[in-house]
């Protein structure tokens, strides 16, 4: 069972590597630095059905929080994300 | 890192550990004993919002696999999904 994090983060999409990358650089790692969904959206200009599946799939995982007390989403990077896009990185530099 | 399985399996929805639950109950763990998309959301009464939902959050953590080359699509239950249901089955018990 040890390998199951590496397992999963192999199996992110450019997708899910781009929201995550994106919340990284903005340091959105906590509920007050987190950012609307509408901003990831347009920033990375993806299609309100991409974004909808990736933050799924990233919440499952609990590589995201997804903040839902305001009328407008937002999000925001967990310590295991970070770790993930960490191990993505460094895959691809080997 | 160790816990990390644990985590994710205890922030299953219901609608996740039904589906999972169904997929085991009928041993559909290989390619040849997958189950249509369609059945799965007959069966447990799903909307089709919250089935893709739940196939997304479920492909995403490696539980399910969803084959996706006949125009049907199918899913069967992985090993990593298994131990999370017998987890999830064993926590209530307690």
């Amino acid at each position: 069972m040890n390998n199951y994090f590496e397992e999963v983060t192999s199996n992110l999409s450019f997708t899910d590597l781009s929201i995550l990358g994106h919340l990284a650089d903005h340091e959105a790692n906590t509920l007050f630095k987190s950012i609307k969904k509408k901003v990831v959206q347009d920033v990375l200009k993806l299609t309100e059905a991409n974004l909808r599946k990736s933050l799924y799939r990233l919440q499952a995982l609990k590589f995201i929080v997804i903040e839902t007390s305001e009328k407008e989403h937002s999000v925001y990077i967990t310590n295991f994300g970070q770790q993930a896009l960490y191990i993505s990185f460094s895959e691809e530099v080997e």
